[in-house]
């Protein structure tokens, strides 16, 4: 069949809108009409060929929600009509990964997924003169249809409005699995989240919904503190305006340092600012955000001897099939909000649009229908 | 009174045995014999001047076992004749820090100890000439006597022999604890300890009491292996004899890391190691080395949100009062082994022969008996 989509022929160009090939599904295998799908700062990173792992071309997109069309041979746990989140880390419940209740990182299908293939090795994705296109992070949901391994989707309920949920493809479900995954937050807690972007805004709700008791927003920009508040933000620090060292200020402001604090920025001194600002003796500090290619985090070992635990967060901790379904039914249960930061909604031929609302800082999330 | 001890006069230089006076224990405070003392790597950290916090002249000491004299006013758990083990990181019960479960790190008298003073901003010892001499750690077991607070002292069974259990002040408790109470490492685990001196064999017998499958210690000494084999370990690597990168072969040799590393080197760069050895999705890094003033760990973020976890402990997260007489039992029950650990055992008058043992890489553990 023939399918529209925005490819990314090469690193640093805008999106081309066209028209490309699509195989229908193999063994194990979905075809998924995509109905929305949010534009995430991974993809930007890829897309502007900051990601040194990226292929071309390739269709992006990793944060979709869509309709089942096709299952292939030997899929059993999903039929056409299914509403469906396409999954960048899957959930096999076989592998050594899945088997640990330690770890959400799925490795069934993780190296041809890397190298923009299907498990099989191949593509499904070709231009109209027969050139193979690269999928992305196993999902490539800026193409109004694709094919995913059924491993790699969930199955969510059917009242739910796509252009919602697609976000729980990513970005909903990483800020609030790092919350209560990963951290494992308890009521009455204190924490602190370094950036109040789109990832952070739902660290906010996460720790709300946790029960925290003091939740501090940090930023450089003013303009994000209204919107967290809405989330649950209840001191908001810009370090720009902190007159001295911003690690004592936010200790200060804690009471002793934040029993839990969240990166959600990427950038390396954010981090080590995070760690440093976590509680002695008990405060954990996760980092949510990607780095620059070779940029590292560093500290005094002092700071981990004296009772500071350092660890990371990957889609939030989640075992997607397992656990998207929950966070959807927690938003059509309005114990979660969604709408307020799907800022912008756009057509696909806008795509690129959509970008430099991102680069402006203008959109939370800004949403491709289709 | 007078009493005997090794006085650190100044940074850098040999200690010097002489009589000085001890006042009396105060309100709260407990005059303990001491009776055997072992000589730990931080002692030489501070007496060789390498301590950006030492305090001169101070005697030194902080492992060692003795026996109560004469208690303060107020003093009610403890009377003459009891056996205890003096305590560096103290048990007051009552601080946020000990009605925390996640910490050991009492706070209750930090301030005054980190001064080389006793909680009433006093000192005990002095020259002869009255000049003060600071206490060290809130232990100052390098004298014959000493006055330690009571929430500093653990009180153990009479029956357990002091040359040995002295090492339990710090040493055994340090490397046992970092696996037990740090690390909570689960039966059937793979694990690596980095360094085999006297806190690494330590972890190697808590690795083995915690049921761990393998146990990989790591070393520039081949000489290490044969004692190390003795307490635990189940394969030895010396990195000067591996081929290539030392991160791999251990990754390798481990099956894909380890489910826990240790450093127990107070290398930056061992622990960078340490950490990326452990295993992706679940492998946590525990330093328990003490790195030299001003040096930093890193690693790229990647590593973490990848799953590895980077922890840090000290005193072996043990709540003195409460572990270290547990421990003292395991050793008398045969649980764990101290005796071929304690290597030399010396007068109070060849104390500094001691140090050049240990710089020789002589010694496990050497102890002063009085």
């Amino acid at each position: 069949m023939r399918t529209r989509a925005a490819v990314a022929l090469e690193a640093g160009k805008p999106l081309e809108i066209m028209e490309v090939n699509l195989e229908g599904p193999r063994a194990g295998e979905v075809l998924v009409e995509i109905k929305a799908t949010g534009l995430c700062h991974t993809d930007e990173f890829t897309r502007s060929g900051d990601d040194p792992e990226g292929i071309f071309p390739a269709i992006l997109g990793h944060e979709g929600a869509g309709v089942v069309i096709e299952v292939g041979d030997g899929v059993t746990s999903l039929e056409p009509g299914d509403h469906v989140i396409p999954l960048y880390t899957p959930e096999c419940r076989e592998c050594e990964y899945c088997l640990n209740p330690k770890t959400n990182l799925c490795q069934s299908i993780r190296s041809t997924q890397g190298q923009g293939l299907l498990p099989d090795g191949s593509t499904r994705f070709s231009m109209l003169d027969g050139t193979p296109i690269h999928h992305y992070m196993g999902c490539s949901t800026f193409a109004n249809h694709t094919v995913v391994p059924e491993i790699a989707l969930a199955k969510v309920r059917k009242d739910a409005p796509f252009d919602k949920i697609c976000y729980i493809g990513c970005g909903v479900t990483t800020g609030i699995g790092a919350v209560i995954n990963t951290a494992k937050v308890e009521i009455g807690s204190r924490a602190i989240v370094f950036g109040l972007g789109g990832i952070g805004l739902n660290v906010i709700q996460g720790l709300r919904m946790a029960g925290a008791d003091q939740i501090v927003g940090v930023d450089l920009n003013d303009g994000k503190a209204t919107m967290a508040k809405r989330f649950g933000m209840t001191d908001f620090v810009n370090p720009s305006k902190v007159e001295g060292d911003i690690v004592a200020h936010l200790v200060e402001l804690t009471r002793g340092g934040a029993d839990y604090t969240f990166d959600a920025t990427g950038n390396v001194k954010v981090m080590r600012a995070a760690l440093e600002a976590a509680h002695k003796g008990w405060g954990e500090s996760i980092i949510i955000g990607v780095a620059p290619a070779g940029a590292e985090i560093s500290t005094r070992p002092f700071q981990l001897v004296t009772g500071r635990v350092w660890r990371g967060t990957a889609f939030g901790g989640a075992s997607g099939r397992t656990d998207v379904p929950k966070i959807v039914d927690w938003y059509m249960d309005g114990k979660i909000e969604i709408d307020p930061m799907i800022t912008h909604k756009l057509p696909l031929e806008e795509i690129n649009h959509g970008f430099d609302l991102m680069h402006e800082g203008k959109s939370i999330r800004a949403v491709v229908e289709f």
